[in-house]
């Protein structure tokens, strides 16, 4: 392994020098005080990030879909109804995840490609008067598809409806690289990781929780105990853990916190959403189509890039790799063989994004695609010099 | 943080240089083949330390707790009786673990420093003739009393009542450090975590399924997603996992397995019964007890040692983490402020073994304890230098 | 410092993870065997990579100049007359060196950008009939314009004249990464550093001497201490220095040869021509010219690119650095502002090199220079898919 | 290696965390303005540690060696008389030095053990009425010994004849660790190196000048090029070096700096001081005899401690490597076999400390000396716990 070009997979990012550094951590007494010093900087940050003034924050020793397990078997118990989206490998998971623990799962599926289909989750929550969905589950960015989707107007549509159901979002792929409001948007529980927009390893499972899931969490009868959030808010008030914590990565959030927050969320936003920018302008200019059906929807952490009929997008991937010993995402579910995915969240900038552009170009010519080298890294160069090189030969 | 002195806790452990490298591993692309020349050595390598041929190794992001619930999870469903002695805080966590997910748990208390009461289990075992028992769980090692039990004797009597129930065994705090034998024990399910003998970061559950707990895993009803082993098992074939993996702590397992089988596990587990050996030397020269209630069930990984009556135990702990910057573990339920414990395990030399002996002299001296300075060294070093420095100096 | 985007200046290179955790060492007694096992082997290393059975290899913790003054000082007396070619900045320092040690320097001025000539060397030595050149130093690869010279014909040059000096050759930006025949072309002191083609940080010289060199130095009377060979070569004789040595970067200069060696050497010059060819395709396809006056003389290991009359080439290094955070070299001495340098040796892949060529395009665009946004990336594109990206497809 | 227990030489020390992360710094450009960043931060905080307002100090990568080359060259010129006094290995060596550079070196001999004879001094250069000395040069703790010499007294010796000679002061083994007075004292040139009191790995020479000794390097003659102040001064003025520096141990040593100065200078000499005293209150319970023949003159950094005539002290050295893997300092010169070494300087705690000694009473008894276990552990536990246990119960 050398370790020498960037990873452009949709997670676990590039891992900034200070963050690893941070994470490196030499064996600590985790029922010290000295603890304390990093859980509650950690949490502290994570809420800020969040945008939350009140979310109670838990931060379990485990990937992704241990957030989802957590979200779910604290707030439902086993047969109520929850209302669910499906427009990608993730939301689908999620959904099967619900399955297993004995929810009630209704869901409506959309092409993917598309965003949650907002209107006909307000069509099922106004018709059900009786309050049957005991939540709405979303997922905010497809990191399959590299589709964003409308929490805001999941909202809008939840109070529309006057519904009371809890609203769970999945921000893994979003949460500290697009802008998040779980105040604003009244999320009732937010999840998360460590390894994407906080730019460290995995092994986090971020979660925020609203004070009414909370008080949900005391009713939710599905069985749980290494992911109980009252054992954990318990260890909380004690600078603890209800187990061994995982002190390392705590100490990388709080610095990526400090990081994120030292730069300023709107720009930590605004630079993904450059970089983003780059990479469809290159797109673009190699003809090709992204999978996000529409450009208001494209995700700024992740390009899902449809290939030609009858081409085999896995290819590029294993041909990276093998190859030039880059690391791009391969198409999941529906869009196995039709999209490749290029990773750009976490740690990255224009000049890394340039080298992937270029290697995502060497590898479709290798293959024999009808792309010209160098014109995407040409339009995304053009984009990238105009937002920042001409400035500052103007300043 | 200053990070001199080594830890004296019972896990996380000390880490060796070469495995804090082995973690720090920059991001790799967890759906490459590479992830599996990582992934599979991890696994052979756990299944050897556990001495078996045949287990199935499973590595959750998580910690103990969770590899507790992957076990029961995994095997077991709503209703099912399970046998469990309860002699230390481990054991007491694990019984309520198996209450909160609906398993009706006969509970056989047994003393506090007493090891596990393998009479009255066999005769629980013998009793049950119509094997209502699904699965006996046994703390290997207790952490919070420095107590061993006889896992080997526990298979004994199952085998004499003939009962046919799944044998789990936490050995959190023995594996790696202490024998453990998975195969001549016919242990069904082990756990253990990645911060006490293998002397990494905290952050894997560690898990051996025989195929009986396999065959077992089919029928088990018990809910479970993220620590389910089938979706595991799927992911292990094909070089990943069913999200996201933690591949520095993975990388750093493959390392610590390797050199824990280069050294020899033999060697290994002398390794720690001679630094242990040292401890209790010590303690009987300073006049005090071990919690241990006889010395062929002492812990070769971590001492419990009784202050005198009217003593607070946890003064010494606050104490030496205040003025010395050393790292004690406190007394837990039942003995909390009646001892406090020197954990022995993991990465840990004589030299660093007498550090803190002579540590917990000052702090005994300080808070008024009739102990004499360098007595407890004395009787360590004594211990250490026949059984090393005399060899060195005849060979 | 973010350190995300690689460096492109000639040195220090990028340092692959291996040699950054070799470096970090704890702290050893350097006088303890343990020190032997990292000394010897890294000087076996070097002697390997210099292509040498039988040279002296020293290893001071310095930088290159003290290795030049190495090179003289133990070699030398005041007074003696030695040869040497001025065809850029490094040479050029090396002289000014020899004459502020009282050495009376014949001095060859070539136009920066030409090769070291040869022919006219031969002729001063044919001319030299009593042989009052004690030694001939000639720069193997001139790092301040990109050319590299003939070692080899130098040497046949001073057989030609039947000449007995001394040949020293700074091969400070060559050796590791271009090919050096330290044996077959008969140098008699060799230099360089950690930090070029061993990939290291900065903080070694390096030096081969060959035994009529060593002999020299019994005679040489320059004045000497820090950096005497003999002293060194006693210290060595025990496994030691003669004063406080570097382990940490001995260490990695250990691992560095193993990674050399275990690559082969002529697959790492293969990799820096094929880098090489790549960059200066870019060149060409941006109507740029090289400082190097031939193809063949230019060096594999950094590129010195003429910008147009008129323009100052640092405005693009000042650029680079300022606005997209990437390092150039900037042009030095006579090339001052005529110049811009890409540095492409040591740890470093087609992928990277292309990252900095985008790069370089994006500042001569928005300095105003008529440069096609992605013609230099596409050339290179061509030339690193067809040579690799081809190869892999067929096979 | 294993890289567990504590070093006990008398430098390199133990390394803190933060300072090998500090040096463990990637690649940077060191022409960009980014290096001035390190390279300035670290001079003042040299300065500071120095106690000085006005030195100018050069940072050279190159070992304690090389400082005394840089000391020498730069302010003297052939034939140049100078006097030093010789009671010990470091104060030998650099006579050494001296006279290979061609010096008039006067040497006043002094058993070893003893400090600086100032009075000695004081007689001869009173007596040089035509102020034929140049320079007085004076190691300040010599580390071969254990010895604190009196650089105050020197400098009113030298103030008392009205002599004019520069004062030169080795202090390798004091300087960050021991009270140094650059300014009060009127010390023209100060010699460190940056892995005693600094904390940090070998590789950087330190030197502070006085404005005095600038003025002398303007006529001096030895030669010199890679330790030339002045070149290194033009470096520094444009942020840079005249070669290639060392960012990374450049890095740590700013950093060095912030964390002695926030401790506080007085701080970090007194608790070089408390751990020194345990270590003394062990030798005595041990009966032996340090080195340094009286009190008031024991290092704070180093103990030399004389074992019973007849038997070869370097055994222990060899025998702690090989047994305990825990490296002390052999006897050197005129004390070889005769004392061995434990180095209590830089990064080292008072329970480390007593690791040492107790490793040293075991490998003392091994070989048959007539020490009990645990005698000197106990009078360095009782001094250390009455300075800091105590004080620690009372608040």
């Amino acid at each position: 392994m050398h370790f020498q070009n960037p990873v452009f997979i949709p997670g676990p990012t590039n891992i900034p020098e200070r963050l690893r550094r941070a994470c490196d951590l030499p064996t600590i007494d985790h029922r010290s005080p000295r603890f304390g010093d990093i859980l509650h900087p950690a949490r502290e940050g994570v809420r800020r990030v969040m945008k939350s003034e009140t979310a109670e924050i838990f931060l379990f020793p485990a990937s992704g879909t241990g957030g989802w397990e957590a979200a779910i078997t604290n707030t439902l118990s086993a047969g109520d109804r929850v209302l669910v989206s499906r427009y990608g490998m993730f939301s689908h998971r999620w959904i099967d995840l619900c399955q297993r623990h004995g929810l009630d799962v209704t869901i409506i599926d959309a092409p993917w490609g598309d965003a949650l289909p907002v209107e006909r989750c307000a069509e099922v929550l106004a018709a059900d008067k009786s309050h049957e969905y005991k939540a709405v589950l979303a997922t905010h960015n497809e990191t399959a598809t590299g589709v964003r989707s409308d929490i805001a107007g999941l909202r809008r549509a939840m109070d529309g409806a006057g519904h009371p159901a809890l609203l769970m979002v999945d921000g893994v792929s979003s949460i500290a690289s697009m802008d998040f409001r779980f105040d604003e948007w009244r999320v009732d529980v937010a999840v998360t990781g460590s390894q994407k927009g906080f730019m460290l390893p995995p092994g986090l499972a971020i979660l925020g929780f609203s004070q009414k899931a909370m008080a949900a969490s005391k009713e939710a009868r599905l069985s749980r105990t290494y992911f109980d959030v009252h054992d954990m808010a318990k260890g909380y008030a004690q600078n603890a853990y209800p187990y061994t914590p995982t002190p390392g990565l705590l100490n990388g959030l709080a610095m990526a916190c400090d990081m994120l927050l030292d730069e300023g969320l709107e720009n930590v936003f605004a630079r993904h959403h450059l970089i983003a920018e780059g990479v469809r302008a290159a797109v673009r200019a190699w003809g090709l189509e992204l999978c996000a059906t529409a450009p208001e929807i494209s995700s700024d952490t992740v390009s899902a890039i449809r290939t030609p009929e009858g081409f085999d997008a896995s290819r590029i991937v294993a041909h990276a790799a093998q190859t030039y010993d880059v690391a791009f995402g391969a198409g999941l579910g529906e869009v196995a063989g039709k999209v490749f995915r290029i990773g750009h969240l976490g740690s990255l900038t224009d000049v890394m994004a340039l080298a992937g552009l270029a290697t995502a170009e060497m590898c479709m010519v290798d293959l024999g695609l009808d792309i010209r080298l160098g014109s995407g890294v040409a339009a995304a160069q053009e984009f990238y010099r105009t937002e920042q090189g001409l400035r500052a030969v103007a300043a």
